[in-house]
């Protein structure tokens, strides 16, 4: 019997889009609409109906003018209604539904404005409470005090969208050009790059085994999701992952976080840096310029209120090809300068952030690539350049103006005997026996890097800390909700 | 001096691209191909070049037949070559670069084929030692052993792929829809929904803060980003999140990780569950047509060879639309049937796994909506259905065949008043204070879901144990690499 039912339900379904439809002209049912799609004039001169939050009132003599927003676009709509519908609970900040004919407008500014029959106040917002007052323009230090509002100013509204079309910019890069995506793990039992600054993952709660040893190892939370693209890379040329790693990194600058988001891509059949190098760029470029043509209106406030002229930086940036230059040559330009850097410049020693620094302004305060790192500097899967003179690796980083490191990479070494050897001389051969099983295998030349999401964002939008770029920082002595 | 060099240098970049491809012209230098892009003719009468791992080794008398596959598809490229060009180091597994022509091949499974003038073996493979021996087909539980070597196998191979299809599926389902997707983070203080079985976080290693209390607080992995979305949906009508989600489950069963990935949606100005539930299914909907057109091979490979029978399940899931019953006519249901369950069937009982599959089973085998559930069952912010006799909330859960609950969703309790005296009856309301600010100012009805992404995979590819569908599965006494 209740199978019976269950077919005229589903019967009845696949009728109800259209019945919904119909409704809706025979009994002139406004058409709910999205404020970027009102701003496009979609059903003009029809009935609507539009929902946001309101961005400004205006009472006047006869009109009330108000602005709605739903985050669909930076744009707010331009609400015209009969002084009467004023209302003493529309105020900054409270939730509207406004129903009305949707023209088009006499304003230049604004093309087109929804003529309100009826505006519903849906959520009060006492104004004395909220934190955002109505047209005052408060810092970016001022909104982060308070991380569950702060998405309703401007400012952070735009961040929010940039975000999220860059991210779908890198993804359709990585698709376009043949890269499957792989779901790297958050738990993992490798210390990676034996860092030392990490997170440790335990059970708690009634439901503990072995004294929260879950696992049954010690697990930690992901640096890099390297060793595990590597893994995928024994079978599959073009891999890439995009997700959170981790740094328990007891500092707050206004470039690091604990929780961080990272874009990081493996690819076999190498021949040499440059082809790593390609790619990086290729990725840069094509987000960016995908960023910069879907996100104008939302980077243009950046680009304008926040760092002003910083639009000419990234179209410098833009304009050229990034130029190469070795480890070795970078030591030379440091050498040569007359600054007095904190940190020693000889071969062999870590650039540090005022070298970085440096090296982007001398090379024109432009990206710059740096190769060919002393073989010590860098981790165990570092490629080793045996045919330099100096001991070297493969590994290059990308320093871009502002940020610094962006990007960070290597080809990986790919010959058994001598992983084995660097392995063993770390005493890691055990732990990594599965890794040695990769070169056992069907080895192959193959390298990758990973690239800082967030300050990608800080690099193209000129933003100067880093937890202005993400909705939920987390940084040390730092977790708010 | 060195500007001018580095200016050099990028003058050069850009016509190097050029002269690459002169060169190959000029040269006769290879093109280097995917062995998808081969398949589909690519270059066809070109001199090419062809990198991968060897999947099937055919020396004849005359002719050495090789099947080389990188990754780009479920399917190899055949190669043929003089038999003079057979190695004793070509065996399964290796790695390989074959130059040569890319011809028509007069086998009809097969419309292209790439004569060898050269096969390099870049990487070897000792057959012996490799567990996966040429043209047996292994089962899932052997090759889930080795979680290093598994995506060199055709089935893991295709389930990554359908894995990254299915993910930029639901990442466009939701782009073409008007979502902003938010990058929701996994290191939270909340302990969301006091579930209990959940992971701590500690700083580990030598730069520990106040005794491995990083953050000053205590905190957890995430176990939804459910209130963190409630965050950004105050001010974005339509957000999503697509990551990890963590759940200390102490439990061994094939449907449960310890770290499984969710898509998470919120939408603003919900009028009922009807609103939620279209979203759901237009999303279940259309990522799986998409799957099924865009990963036609891999997912026949599983509809064929895995679960014989599946593509019949999953096609008559697409057929019609979802039926919806009540949590009351669930109940009645079950209590109608002459099934002996183990655990009670009364209402304000919890429907457990086997009263789900009744349930599904029931409904002619196929997906269910069951909604409003009894109000003692759910989360604190669940929305209170006060107009029904019964008290429940507006909650809805999706429930399929083999895998039971694959969505959880309801309508959020907006309303102040009623919030707090739930959180305030918890003991919750001074934890929450955020949460309650975000209904004190400009509170509008709202609602949102979590699908189990891995549990989708199973349920469109008819796999029985969700450790097979992720690439590095994370339970209880297992993180292995």
């Amino acid at each position: 019997m209740f199978q019976a039912a269950a077919k005229t339900l589903s019967v009845f379904s696949v009728y109800r889009g259209v019945l919904f439809s119909l409704r809706h002209y025979c009994k002139n049912i406004p058409i709910k609409l999205r404020v970027s799609e009102a701003l496009s004039g979609a059903e003009l001169g029809a009935n609507v109906k539009v929902q946001g939050w309101v961005r400004s009132v205006r009472p006047q003599k006869k009109n009330l003018f108000l602005h709605v927003n739903d985050g669909s676009s930076l744009q707010s709509l331009q609400v015209v209604g009969r002084a009467e519908l004023d209302d003493p609970l529309l105020t900054f900040g409270s939730a509207v539904e406004v129903s009305g004919v949707l023209k088009k407008s006499t304003h230049q500014k604004q093309p087109f404005e929804l003529e309100a029959d009826q505006i519903r106040v849906v959520g009060t917002c006492n104004p004395i409470d909220f934190p955002f007052k109505i047209k005052e323009r408060h810092s970016l230090e001022y909104i982060r005090q308070f991380p569950h509002l702060r998405c309703r100013t401007n400012v952070f509204g735009s961040l929010l969208r940039v975000r999220s079309e860059a991210t779908a910019a890198i993804h359709s890069y990585f698709k376009n050009n043949g890269f499957v995506q792989i779901h790297t793990p958050i738990i993992t039992s490798n210390d990676c790059e034996g860092a030392g600054e990490i997170f440790s993952v335990q059970s708690s709660g009634p439901q503990d085994v072995d004294d929260g040893n879950f696992f049954s190892v010690p697990t930690f939370l992901t640096v890099s999701g390297q060793l595990h693209l590597e893994v995928v890379s024994g079978a599959f040329s073009r891999v890439y992952t995009f997700g959170q790693s981790f740094r328990a990194d007891n500092s707050q600058t206004r470039r690091h976080l604990a929780e961080f988001f990272m874009v990081e891509a493996e690819i076999s059949f190498t021949q040499s840096l440059e082809d790593l190098i390609k790619v990086i760029e290729d990725m840069f470029r094509s987000a960016t310029e995908h960023v910069l043509a879907h996100s104008a209106e939302d980077v243009d406030l950046f680009h304008q209120r926040v760092t002003p002229g910083h639009r000419a930086t990234v179209d410098a940036m833009l304009k050229k090809s990034i130029p190469v230059i070795t480890y070795t040559e970078a030591i030379d330009i440091l050498k040569r300068s007359s600054e007095n850097f904190d940190f020693p410049t000889d071969w062999g020693c870590d650039l540090k952030t005022e070298h970085e620094k440096y090296v982007v302004k001398h090379c024109g305060n432009l990206p710059v690539f740096v190769t060919d790192y002393p073989y010590d500097l860098k981790p165990f899967y570092a490629r080793d350049n045996q045919e330099h003179s100096e001991r070297t690796v493969a590994a290059v980083d990308l320093l871009v103006p502002g940020v610094g490191e962006l990007c960070g990479g290597s080809l990986r070494e790919e010959r058994l005997d001598l992983l084995r050897a660097r392995l063993e001389d770390a005493g890691l051969a055990d732990t990594y026996s599965w890794y040695l099983d990769l070169r056992r295998f069907g080895s192959v030349p193959h390298g990758g890097f990973g690239l800082g999401f967030d300050r990608y964002l800080q690099c193209i939008l000129g933003v100067d800390n880093i937890k202005d770029v993400i909705p939920f920082p987390r940084f040390v002595q730092s977790c708010l909700l």
